[in-house]
């Protein structure tokens, strides 16, 4: 059982999920990395939060089984200490899919990966942290939360949605002290478990030596946690619900 | 086998869904209208639209059964006609729950109804009306789309998803000719079949006493169908994708 | 003295302007046109009106004149009839301008010409229409008033101000009887007296040649005047405070 | 001529101006205080500065005035130092005002203080910035930049309008290297030079007394100000457009 209170990351890859870890690992934080696959990866993740002489621990779980979430949450509380932040990094980004290529299945799923889990986590982490007097709850999102597009069939009506939850929640939790941050990251993100996944490694490959490399023209995970730390320690006279995230050179997407 | 064009109203109460059903069939479309329950009522809409001289039909279906709206499209495209315009009336507004007392089903169940419901439309009806050229599908949206708030976790995630792949939909449809509207409701609507229910008669007597009988301060379901039917008839080089629907004595959302 | 309703049209060419003048003369409006300049082409409106056996006049002022608008409007009271809709159709897109290319007086004009004459006339005919009851403002208005973009420095600021001027009018005078409704068109419109001349005759002809001409790829102002008129005719149980309008084969601009 | 790089306050008052001077200068900014009166009032905020050990100057100028933003930068440039970042906090906040009760003249003062004030700013400032590889450019802004209200016919259209400017400057500006960033505040803040003001003496006790001293339900403007920090130093792989500011206690502009 840890002292130190404990920052969970649902998630946790090695883009702005891990990131995010490193940086509440390094400012204190008791920091539990959960995500789907990969032990590889993952250990390697907690191992570098105890080589900056950081504490935490790898869960893998699936977040979209029975009891998963539920389940992950009481044994923490249980045995490693007491959640004072989660960061709800799971997303369901499936690339451009025509409506004749999205089945009812990856509809059904990205809902299960975002919006649904994200209400199973409020369900269950809320009543702890109003007990405890507080919270926060900090949800990487991206543009189609904010408007949907050609391709984005399944991936914008689930986290579109889990944006109106977010707010929904934000309505009812806020004054009991809980914090929700819907962080909207408005490009692509150097981030080899999602997107490298995602385009293969030879596209991911182009795309960085286009963008990345000094260039700072896709979302570097490491900059961006330093605007999620701050937001999860703003006093709460100064709280805030929504954010953009993109680099300097990428349009925003009223604009694009 | 109806000669005229095919009208399908899902969610046809006697409400909107009902009113716009009755102004399609007045100006000419055979009509079909689909419900959950209530025989009893939906004979009554059926006749009414024969009483105008009109043709149509009534079905009662659980648009959340496994291929029941599949098999209803497929059905009146076989022995009715050709379904030229949707109007997607499904809601699962529960009224006002906290995040306690919102179940899991709950929000599962909203989520099925609205967007997972006409993701499975959209499927299914998109490839038959691009092959003719076009096609209306006019959706029936509230407030929640917009905005999350207190109570309705469940409601606005579903309906919020669902706006967003309104917005997807259009973004691969439109341009094959098929016009879809997001028409969102501000408002209180006189309809028995849903506010009244979800209000219980009591209380609903009471808003109607309060700001209706010749005060128009809630929507009435008849005027609103006058707007339905210019949308779904306006020329495709000038289209409406979104539309805002409140009385004149009504703040909108942002106001109030 | 007609004893028709009037219909004023501010900012009256032959696009939007004219073709809703023609639509409300129509329907038995007196039908009062106001314009900048181009006598010849004002004229020929309104023998337009006068041909389809409907009655109206021209007026060639400058709106942004001190006392124009306040005078048009008194003047109009007293001789022609009492105003029931203002179409406000005035406009000050300049075109793609960089900072350095925008002056203080483009930047002074756009604001005199949209956001400052829309405050005028709203200050001028609200209380008139109040006193009789009720009335109607329709405020035609465009992309940039949704977000800003590259070149927009003076547009967007203008008419972004002018739409959360309607927002304002709309929370204090909607419940007062009067309808005030933002219009915004969402893309290219077929009309040689504004976008003809902001681009050039050559350019215009070009753009005629790739996306009108049967092919509906530009907003035609003749369609447009239907949604109006329609606007203007809700019941006052059913208003719409905000509509886009753009052809079936533009992408919307929260998309492009 | 100061080493430091300079920071520049419009509208430096004892509320988020005064404050956000103050954490700048404690980072290692030359702070420039610029306010249109209250001569005794800026000098203590610039002793205020100087008691931590920084440096910084104040200067009286009313922005609005023919040339006093554009001679105020090359001022300091020339004598100061380098500007990196500007904090653009001038409003026109006037309280509530019916349409018959706003004057023209307050209608155009709320332009030319936010609107117009901001264009002349970029003007002069951006290609200074430019040429130095980059600037941030912080615009304080409030709830009526996202929607019109009752009472704000001059406000919202003023900082409305200033909201589509900053979307166009940061259209035209971030690939340059500037960072603009629309800050809102959705909620009173304990402010006694402006909302102290607007409300009087009396009023702003009582409101302090129901909702800050211990209490947190007022914005604190040195706690925002470490947001306002936080954004002008996001690395360029990461930057913010817009963000809102509440304490926990209020409810958000879209849930009130």
């Amino acid at each position: 059982m840890s002292k130190k209170p404990v920052c969970l990351i649902l998630g946790a890859g090695a883009g702005i999920g891990g990131h995010v870890g490193q940086k509440f690992a390094e400012q204190g934080y008791h920091t539990v990395l959960a995500r789907r696959s990969d032990e590889e990866g993952l250990k390697k993740l907690v191992a570098q939060i105890h080589e900056i002489g950081g504490t935490g621990s790898g869960r893998l779980i699936n977040a979209i089984d029975e009891g998963a979430i539920e389940n992950l949450i009481s044994d923490i509380e249980a045995h490693e200490g007491p959640i004072e932040v989660v960061v709800f990094n799971l997303g369901a980004q499936v690339g451009n899919q025509s409506l004749e290529e999205t089945s009812y299945k990856t509809f059904e799923l990205g809902w299960r990966m975002t919006s649904f889990a994200l209400f199973r986590l409020a369900k269950t982490i809320a009543p702890i942290m109003e007990a405890r007097g507080g919270g926060t709850i900090l949800v990487t999102s991206a543009t189609s939360a904010l408007r949907g597009n050609a391709g984005q069939h399944s991936h914008a009506a689930a986290i579109g949605g889990r944006r109106m939850l977010c707010q929904s929640l934000n309505a009812e939790l806020a004054a009991k002290g809980i914090h929700i941050c819907h962080i909207y990251i408005d490009a692509a993100i150097e981030a080899p478990d999602t997107l490298g996944k995602l385009l293969g490694d030879e596209l991911y490959q182009k795309l960085l030596a286009e963008r990345a490399h000094g260039k700072d023209g896709m979302v570097i995970p490491k900059h961006v946690a330093e605007t999620y730390y701050h937001i999860a320690h703003q006093h709460r006279s100064a709280w805030t619900f929504e954010i953009d995230i993109r680099p300097f050179s990428e349009k925003p997407w009223w604009n694009s």
